[in-house]
């Protein structure tokens, strides 16, 4: 990843991003593209170039995201935004997108066209996904049809596409490139559903986050806008406050979590996660039997296994 | 231009970003990217995706740049970041990126890789210039020559690329390629220097903002920069005063312009955009005669002629 971040200046522009690349991320989408492309019959180092491309445009949605969201911290660490500033992290977002196309250009492949409009379209996507996150943000009555909408644009689409591409560059064929597309896209919802569970449900010392923060912060959640469509009275009323945003006590969370507990929200959420996991799953049968199909299948039981 | 926004949502993405398409810029970029097709023998029709893709770059550039600069208005309107907020003008001007990149990819030619490389080298150097421009407003010593390599990185490379991408479509020779890189890349240096002139010279009323905003922002201008070097004691350490960004009155302003006047500076500078615009038309003299050849050399002359 960092051979992507040349060495010279400025390094405002540089220094910032090198700080992110060197980061544990869990580095899914480069993963799924070298596996893709292998589970094709393709080499692993003809889509490294196309890998680096999608950890480079998804680190760039991390930093913006960051300062949108006002993060404090990133994989452990200060965000660029807080250990620099605002402007910093705009900017290394910005060289981000161009490094991302830059590295997906040395792609040797007669399909350049095909891979550079596949990522566009996931980069309009995934701006798109951004923009409804924000806005339902600041809007009370979203629906959880709105939500798996905009999760699929923001989450989704990014992931499947990582896996399309590798599988295109692999010489995939049309099917294929289809089921690995499906494959990512699958597995992409369930990675943030089961990303949404975490909240609630994950060991706190493993996750590296308090439990509960994302209703701390009233982040319109899949468990928070089911347990709104499922609940009435007492119970509503405490959800929608928090989708108002307001403060809400420890005591509160503890009550929430026992709100879905009670109406089967979270057994539903992870019965979701475990339908999409298995769909993608499935996805993989039409392809040939190889080493790489194999991790694919087990990359997708562990990801929703996680608890971190 | 309108055509690249799509009519559908998100509200909160899309709106700034038409707001800053119908505002009346000059169009300089997208018009040498016609213009440069033309003068190579080919249709308009065939470069307007590109020079479409070239303007939105530019728009993105404009957005992210007046958040970083604080800017209340651009082209006599609110900036977006001011009318909406720093989030929208972040992910408005993130989509106008991907917006470039999809116009680019409708070019119909066998050498579309070839534009992608230039196109995404430009926003590489646009992307560094943009850092060295925020590094330098907090540094003192900046050379006249680390000005100059910042301009061309910020300015003179977009405009550079432009023309070269029309060229290029136009199916224009290597030579030709070069030579309308040439005359972009002149006409950046002479459009730069220009525009750091008329926060000097302009018709307070024509230019739209008012007379010495640079100095009182402690920008570091050509005229600045040049200044600083020239000249000694009290005169240097005025000028030295704006560079540390210190607060300047109107009485200082125009002391300034006469420390410029008294050391012939303004007079270099107009000799420095007069030489850069002869470079620019020069490089024309290689191409056949066509009415587009024409309007380039016009197109220069008018470009530093302006008042505003």
């Amino acid at each position: 990843m960092l051979q992507l971040v040349r060495l010279r200046g400025p390094h405002t522009v540089y220094d910032p991003i090198r700080y992110l690349l060197r980061s544990s991320g869990k580095r899914v989408r480069p993963v799924l593209t070298v596996l893709a492309c292998e589970a094709v019959g393709g080499r692993a180092a003809a889509a490294l170039d196309a890998a680096a491309a999608i950890e480079a445009l998804h680190g760039f949605t991390l930093v913006h995201d960051d300062i949108m969201d006002n993060a404090d911290t990133r994989r452990g660490l200060q965000t660029i935004h807080r250990k620099w500033n605002d402007n910093v992290a705009i900017l290394a977002g910005d060289e981000m997108i161009a490094l991302a196309y830059h590295s997906l250009l040395k792609t040797k492949t007669r399909k350049l066209a095909i891979l550079l409009r596949m990522f566009t379209e996931a980069f309009i996507e995934v701006c798109e996904g951004q923009g409804l996150d924000n806005e339902f943000e600041r809007r009370l009555g979203v629906s959880l049809r709105e939500y798996l909408h905009m999760i699929d644009k923001k989450t989704a689409k990014m992931i499947s596409t990582a896996a399309a591409l590798g599988a295109m560059i692999g010489g995939g064929s049309k099917q294929e490139v289809n089921a690995l597309g499906t494959y990512g896209e699958q597995l992409g919802r369930a990675f943030q559903i089961q990303d949404d569970l975490l909240d609630i449900v994950a060991d706190e010392l493993s996750f590296g986050k308090s439990i509960g923060g994302d209703l701390k912060q009233g982040k319109k959640t899949y468990l928070l806008l089911r347990g709104i469509e499922r609940t009435r009275g007492k119970e509503r009323r405490l959800l929608e406050k928090v989708a108002r945003r307001s403060r809400i006590s420890i005591e509160e969370v503890r009550k929430i979590k026992e709100i879905f507990e009670r109406h089967g929200i979270i057994d539903e959420a992870q019965a979701l996660v475990r339908n999409h996991t298995r769909r993608a799953q499935q996805a993989l049968a039409g392809l040939g039997p190889t080493r790489a199909k194999e991790m694919l299948a087990l990359f997708a039981d562990e990801l929703v296994a996680r608890t971190s």
